[in-house]
């Protein structure tokens, strides 16, 4: 993994995408200049990609722009996709040919999840759990393998003797590096603990392999303790006592799972965000809010910026800026300690918000 | 769906397992006697299956067992497993070798979690989110297909280039029947809501059959709401509006995560009861708790058996004696009233105590 910084002009692409992606990526730009180092200059370039231009033009990404944008520094991605069962827009699409394409062809192995429960912010667990002590974790999810790779098929489609087929694939040279890259987190982090979360007892194939490397390169991070628990325990822990996590590494599926529901307790997707990592720095790598393009409120100016303002903090911080990336969560802290409940903020107030507790 | 009721002499195959499982399954079994309609006798079975029997004999579930109980008119089970991590026990050799055996031997392709939050039980939900209203879902969980069946392999083990797959296996025949089931039970309940869960969006062969047949099925119950969310989604509803769930049907593997969820937040897996139900009744249908065998505890009578005492009503109401399954359900919701939090009472007490109210 190369934690070099990355200073002078970085090449940055942007894509707003739908609904209300473009209001909250507006706000982490604006973050992202005043938090980034004196000696880093963005250079954005926008593409329009998403669920508007694939209606309008049947385009989702082409090659020539998918080319384009492997030649950037790094992403910035709002967030994509259309109004619910809109019959000219099959489930998928998108998903697969934007979305994950974009993550499997960056090679974006590392899905990073950081998971804190904020002062001030609402979590749904009981006082009793919240009181066992801070929740901050991070999960580490695979992002190109597992059942998303799409294999599969389907067999007699639309009819009673109807077959369909979806497979798992898993690699020991996927595995392994997504697992060291965890216990490599692990380690920097005060605790040093790091959970594996499959389901071994049932996916035998797949979790044998999940859990020999593991355990190899667990010999390699002497001062990592380990853990593991099955995915059907993990939901149990997340939701009575969240705190027993720090690093927790799991395949892409699981993670899909297990973010989501980290991004409930700790204060909803409004807060929660990723970073679509390739630690090798072979692509740019890709951060986004965990949320969607909420095509509901969409143009009004009401949607809750932070977890993409978060996202653009988890992008300086893979450019090699620590210290940038920590003034950001920070201003985060400090606002929603602010917060007032009840009150409600324009998407535009809250980025100023914190882009001045940023500017200090 | 059969629902005729079954008098007489009912052939009970009881398999108490391990740890816990046979401290349990006593206190369910005395609950179950009293609880019967007068013109029920239950002829009990015991069948020594689990880790003990695999550790001491190598053998797991013998033909000549499987056959036997195969014509039992339905079977209790406690809870299989040994400790954590022993090397003569490798992962998935209980849980495909016998747990999952039964179901798709008997053909248990209705995996019934029913999802209450009881007066006196401890959620870990913030009282927010338990002032909603009440909270009353029942999951019915695909049993026979999904990434369940055993199918994937792995190549090259042990090695740097191995590769290990898991195939989900999804089949109109399996999809369509469960899909139906779950309509009729959504048609009994008043609220009349079924919410189909998937991941439609990635899972596109394994998800449009799931979504074609549900939208099917649908037709033939007009007064059923239809609803469909994500996996990731769920996991937000289910800690944060859990109130939105009134039966939920899902796959195999999603079922398993959701019920996990579904029993912490209802207040613990001490609570949560299944059946693995055979709806046309061609085979035995098996009742258990959702809790593994805990090891930790057992031999100590401290268990809870509550789960398993519940798990007896659903299979009275599985032999259509629904009026004697309320009676159990009822005398455990005054049993959970009336306990003071912090007193401990042993396995034993707090069986006899649900069975002195169902008696009287
Ligand atoms: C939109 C979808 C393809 C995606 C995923 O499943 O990975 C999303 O849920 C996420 O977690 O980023
Ligand atoms: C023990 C295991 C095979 C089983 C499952 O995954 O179905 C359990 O978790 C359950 O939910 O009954």
């Amino acid at each position: 993994m190369s934690t070099s910084p990355i200073t002078g002009q970085v090449n940055l692409g942007v894509i707003p995408g739908d609904g209300i992606g473009p209001e909250v990526t507006t706000e982490a730009l604006k973050v992202l200049e005043v938090a980034a180092p004196g000696d880093v200059k963005f250079a954005q370039t926008t593409y329009d990609l998403g669920a508007e231009r694939y209606l309008a033009t049947g385009e989702v990404l082409p090659d020539a722009v998918l080319a384009e944008i492997r030649d950037q520094d790094a992403l910035l991605l709002g967030a994509v996709g259309g109004k619910p069962n809109d019959p000219n827009l099959p489930p998928g699409i998108l998903e697969r040919g934007l979305l994950l394409k974009l993550r499997f062809e960056l090679d974006h192995y590392v899905n990073l999840r950081p998971s804190r429960i904020y002062p001030g912010s609402v979590s749904p667990l009981s006082a009793d759990v919240l009181g066992k002590g801070d929740v901050d974790f991070v999960v580490v999810r695979e992002g190109t393998e597992g059942p998303y790779t799409g294999n599969g098929g389907a067999l007699r489609v639309g009819t009673s003797a109807e077959v369909a087929t979806e497979v798992s694939v898993n690699t020991a040279y996927g595995v392994e590096r997504v697992v060291r890259d965890a216990f490599a987190r692990a380690q920097r982090r005060p605790r040093k603990k790091l959970t594996l979360v499959h389901k071994t007892n049932v996916l035998v194939n797949a979790g044998s392999l999940w859990w020999r490397l593991f355990e190899e390169v667990a010999g390699e991070f002497a001062d990592v303790t380990t853990d593991y628990c099955h995915i059907d325990a993990a939901m149990i822990y997340l939701s009575t006592d969240p705190q027993r996590f720090d690093v927790i590494v799991t395949d892409n599926l699981f993670g899909d799972i297990i973010t989501d529901l980290a991004a409930a307790i700790t204060g909803g997707i409004g807060l929660a965000a990723s970073g679509n990592v390739n630690p090798d720095r072979t692509a740019p790598s890709m951060f986004e809010p965990v949320h969607g393009s909420a095509p509901d409120i969409a143009g009004q100016l009401i949607a809750d910026p932070t977890a993409a303002i978060l996202s653009a903090g988890l992008l300086l911080d893979h450019l090699g800026h620590p210290e940038a990336a920590a003034r950001i969560e920070e201003a985060v802290i400090a606002d929603l300690a602010a917060r007032e409940p009840g009150a409600r903020r324009r998407t535009p107030e809250i980025g100023d918000a914190i882009a001045a507790r940023v500017a200090g």
